[in-house]
């Protein structure tokens, strides 16, 4: 499972807004080093996620026997302007980190949220992460953990899987198939390879119509083939109810009604809502765009003790907000 | 200036869509590796940012005498569906980074395309990136660096900053006011401390309505104020063309007409247009949230040749796509 | 209590439409002035208001033993099309008053129904009516009894207070504190002067920071101070339920958790009701435009009879119409 | 013409806002009374009208050589926030009549805006105001003062004609024909009887279809007839272009096209365009709820100097206003 | 009732696409006769009609002992995509009826469609079908069969009401009325004249306000009037609640209130909804161009089985679509 | 070319509104038979058809040296209310036919007007009619003549090519192929049989991809093959200016670049101007619902003269009705 390292370029403050780095050398100059609460909310509700890469952080900068810390829990719901996170330390300990500390709950949130949307949409169907291609391979790794702690049953990066404790998943792409120059020719190689314990589900949108490439790979694989998956373009329609219906229909007639069939392609919750209201009969769905796309959940620190004072900018109330649901984490 | 470095994680395939690791050893074991042409576009029209760092990717990872590779360059404008990137070369020896290609292009240029939009809304004016707080530490870099490839004069961030060759901007948080416990006391302890070519730019929305700060400011610090920051919170209405406007003429009413103004606050290309429309005298914007939230400008690769041969899937041309603007970069 | 005089002008038929002078005396020329019923409905539902006044007229008008008239009350609801005032009597006694009897009572009722939708929205809160300002003199009177018709505890008008049987409401305007410069100069001034049995309440967004200002007037004020008044501009953001409940938290945090926040500034039943929904801490609300700004409820009265005979111009029905809320009042 | 005396109601601060009063009070005991500059302006732009009273207001109150005034004339055009009068005098001359002057320039202003819009829509074709049934009868005289400031040509009351000294206009209501019993014989009646310099206009729609009664009642009076007076009810359609053009062609084909066309009933600018677009040969429109139920055009007023001193709450900007137009009336 | 014979020109082909002429003929030189199975369903949900002309048809052209037809009934409701028809048989003995059985179904039931939505909305008050002027006379029988079939009570046409074993409703048009020159003396006549069964319903709209000539024609025929027809222009306003209750009202209060009101012209079933809504006092309804210019509901057919084969086009499931509502009638 | 006869339950007036008949009787009772002028204009503008079929109705019914009948021609655009068709004749001659001659008009000119709706959206690539299978057959051959009059260049039944003096067009339809079972054997057969003169255009979504059962197509027919058809259903994502692109791109690659493409499922002009902006190369539309779906063009017919004198109902005006685009027909 994930264990978080914070990198050295934000231990630096390199990733740090820099007026954080220059007022932290001047309150050092005025010898000044107050005791201060800081508290982090969100711009709206969601689904948390980053909290645990936060404690690692502050578990690395936080003086060793100073710093009360309150939270809530990787993958808990939050509401609008609740506050996640609680930190009282000598502020010079932990200042220069805000920027970090919003920025791991933002982009990992953003990313949970809309994951979470597409597991409520899909009810009992597993949903799979496969939005790695649309973001920094420096991320990666946390869009696929934040999907996963959103809901998500998998996902096609390793670098995800590590994090989330799970086996990554994905069989063949198009380039793969296009290189082979035929779909059965790739299936029955894929078969003959890979290793035993990854299902055989083969892409069968690539050269012919789905319907018929599907009959055809079910023919050549028998009962070895556990799933087609239809991806197919929306300069063709993309992938419809209608479509997986007539080719679960012709399946089932041709005798393959073990074959399952999974989507992908372009997929948004209310997509789903739309194969499942038509009784499109799916067994997995592959988002992609919908999660890796999705706007950070916009995380917002503020001060509101020093030294034990209440304090705050205007537009906030100064004092300890009060929040039952955090827990005390250190 | 930047630099990039292909991570040990890329080079690795950790990143990737764990199909393409699956597959290429399939093919290994096939012995099947055709020289195979790859073409990577946008969905939608924007500023093409990333294809430096995949560059640096592809220079690395392809065999030394061999590979084509065709481009268009960092900044330039891209239409949809226009063909950015072209490689020819042996599939086994790029076909793991189809994942992490479009990963680098993807988000960059998103970021890219929304800095592009806030500096065209700001005509003269500069546009300052001050998303840093809402993506992960991870990417701050490669956000700001994006952030100036479209057009931004500078960022928050030291690690965009140093990608892009510039100094990183920013003076003063909310956080270091409260902290000191009076805008004119940080204000003064700010001018005493900071380096001289840092500009005195001070925060005056804290804790006192900001006409009035801003005056109380200015005869402080005198000649030696460069600006001051308006970041007003919505609670408290936002900052608005007629809060810059008062400001300015009680500023100017009061002798301090050298005094800039420098807003920032949930700004969007509409409400830069709005202040502008409305002639409030502002001399720097600072944009968050508009830019880090962009959603990525997703790319998707195909392969339009195999071992010279014209193919594609189903939904695109076979064969080379004509784009006389890609240059020759390898 | 209201006591209604007919004004000389609307006795001599001055403010009536001419078509009535003129045609009541070719009636007169042809000696014909037969008994006549007149209806007067309004174009919409609301409240009830004017009919006091348009009694006093009628009392002052009719021949002394003649003359039957039935009415629903005053601060009644009436429906659309609802018969609320019939006149049966010789049509030269009143019919010069056509234009002053659906005048009065259209007016009167739009506003008494304005005033009826703040007063729904507030619930338990009290409303005071703040419009005198954008009506002409000669009808503030009118305006702010028909507010407290509405619903409306108190009015600011001496006027109206006067029409209504209360006391009239305000403490200090914007031009008060101006004038002397500082509100709490101002509101210790005021405290000083003021006869002893007008509560306190003190505006706060003159010059600081409502926050600031009203922890500044509640120090000097102590346990004198009724409440702030919160007016803020819309150029400052208006008043808000973010702003309203930070006051109240940072009043309570210093001890006046009895002085009370009294809101004003362009509200209507949403933005009441948006104060609601967010629980803010209101003691009262003061409404100018939205009650002294509404349309008049049209008025329009038909000729249902002539000596017992029914008839009625095209698109109306002729003869009595039949309404048991109507109670005879003449 | 218009001669404004202020009512002793509005003289003694009965009609003004209270606290105004009871702070005017608190000055002259703190032996306040310092020259201020107060501006006023509109929240939107429009016709002026209410400066000739509030002109003869001012004359009232100021001290005989003292108090300098600058303000717009009757009937100009003015913008959103124009400052259109300006008054520097002791706060204690006038300051108990900003109540009064804000609500005199509101309301007229609000009604000559509504009737220049309804006159720019029907171009050269005469525009009458007919709204005295549906304000109060205290104000109709402004009412229809304000419209022919807005551009009417005329007025139904006699008390508003008098103050914009036209002759009223009007010939005959629903009343007097119903009163009389048929339309064409209360046409000969009144042609009989009514001043011979008032046009005969008779009233087609009480009876019969409007197009068989113009046809009538042009047969009865012949070249006596001005113009038939169209006033359908909306249960009946209402007016509209085919109905004019209809009777149009009606009364040409029976040899009466000297007859001209009046109309009235729920007309606004938009509906009038459409009788323009479709060509109606219309004579003149009788306009109500249109002008008598527009909104008030609000006025604020705001002191901006103290002893020559700028000053100003928070949201306006301290010190005079430029305005050009200005001009100085005292 | 209805009887249909297929027409020379649908047995010959005619009427058909030319494709299938030419197609089934070269079936012929190929000698290929295959036992198909085709099933026609519909576009969109709606009142089934015309099945019993595609029988006629199939009768007429199936061999003797052999074709087996399963089919829903006339009139019944239907689902989208529902098969309401399935042939199996010899392909050449039926495939180039394939646009004549689509056709008879499609424009049908389209119209029955339409004619419920009406009585629907109309409850228990008679419809009649009135748009036979709007469609082709070829097909005038046909929309008003299929108007009854949708529950119309009865047509226009004396076509449709043979079809439908129904007699013909209508008593007079506009261009009687005006022939003759008067309404009473049309309503004399046609009284006197008309076959005793032919309730007396009179048109009162030609040439007066339609409440005055509604009781001159009550007065004049007495208790021999059925009903007064209301068929109001649009230039005068269309019929509305409010004339019918009008016309009730004033036919009540004279004493007629055993004479009807039946109203016609532009209704839909949201015009008849407003009237019930309402509670305006229609005794009928004659509906014409929402029945008559309703769009087909068009109708599609597959073949799914050759020789006992299940096969189907791409987009639809091969082999028998189960549809227990069908029953064999052949 | 066209030409029309009416037929026997026109004439006899079993197809009119059977209120005609009825009071046809009557006036033949009473002896009266005026000459009386009727005009027909339609509700909203379009392209005028079927004024040829009302032209032999006039020709058969009216008396042999009388009746003058004006009309605009067959295909000329007309306005909204623009009289198109003006009779002047004993009424008794031609009163029965009010119905069919505006039945005849309304439906034809329906359908022309939404033929050249699409017409002009296609430009120069023609538009060929394909409607049939969605009206009833008694109407297929003026559906057809109404289309070619309306612009386009073909129709797929027999009966309206006879009409419209054209050779009808279609070449095969999804059930010819799926009797075969194979597109390529279909094309060869339908190449082997057909008449020479009928083009080659072989229909390619019944059983593969499009993409590739036009390569096999092309293959097998050689330069014989003039055009493939897409009618891809919507269950495939209909077709689209993607699907065209690509295909004309693999056929040209393969060297058929002589191939058409010709498209039709669910066409409307909309979806045409959307092939065109995509540059989508298309030899020729098909078009059928959006045609044979089209509302009627409502006509109707109104008395303008009895015997010279001038007369209309309400809501009309009396007297012939100048327009000088008429011609003299009789």
């Amino acid at each position: 499972m994930a264990e978080f390292t914070p990198s050295e370029d934000v231990l630096s403050g390199k990733t740090a807004d820099v007026y954080f780095t220059r007022c932290l050398e001047i309150l050092k100059k005025e010898r000044q080093n107050p005791l201060a609460t800081m508290e982090i909310f969100a711009s709206r509700g969601g689904v948390l996620c980053g909290i645990e890469e936060a404690k690692a952080l502050l578990d690395k900068v936080l003086p060793p026997d100073e710093g009360e810390v309150w939270a809530l829990e990787e993958g808990q719901r939050l509401e609008k302007k609740e506050v996640v996170l609680r930190i009282t330390a000598p502020y010079s300990s932990y200042g220069l980190y805000e920027t970090a500390l919003c920025g791991m709950l933002s982009q990992a949130s953003g990313w949970a949220t809309a994951a979470a949307e597409c597991v409520a949409a899909a009810g009992q169907t597993p949903v799979v992460s496969f939005g790695a291609r649309h973001v920094h391979p420096n991320v990666v790794g946390i869009l696929d953990y934040a999907a996963i702690t959103g809901g998500c049953l998998g996902c096609s990066s390793t670098a995800g899987a590590e994090l989330a404790g799970v086996n990554p998943s994905g069989t063949m792409p198009h380039a793969f198939i296009i290189t082979i120059g035929d779909t059965v020719q790739a299936a029955m190689s894929f078969n003959k390879h890979a290793s035993p314990e990854i299902p055989r589900v083969v892409l069968v949108d690539t050269f012919k119509d789905e319907a018929e490439e599907s009959l055809r790979v079910a023919a050549a694989l028998g009962n070895k083939l556990a799933s087609v998956r239809l991806d197919t373009p929306f300069e063709r329609g993309g992938v419809s109810p209608d479509l997986v219906k007539e080719i679960r229909a012709r399946l089932d007639r041709a005798g393959f009604n073990k074959v399952g069939i999974f989507v992908s392609g372009g997929l948004t919750p209310q997509r789903i809502l739309s194969f499942k209201e038509a009784d499109a009969p799916i067994v997995g769905y592959g988002i992609g765009s919908y999660i890796s796309g999705a706007a950070p959940l916009d995380f917002t620190a503020d001060i509101h003790e020093i030294n034990g004072m209440a304090i705050a900018k205007r537009g906030r109330i100064p004092g300890i907000t009060d929040n039952p649901r955090l827990k005390r984490i250190r």
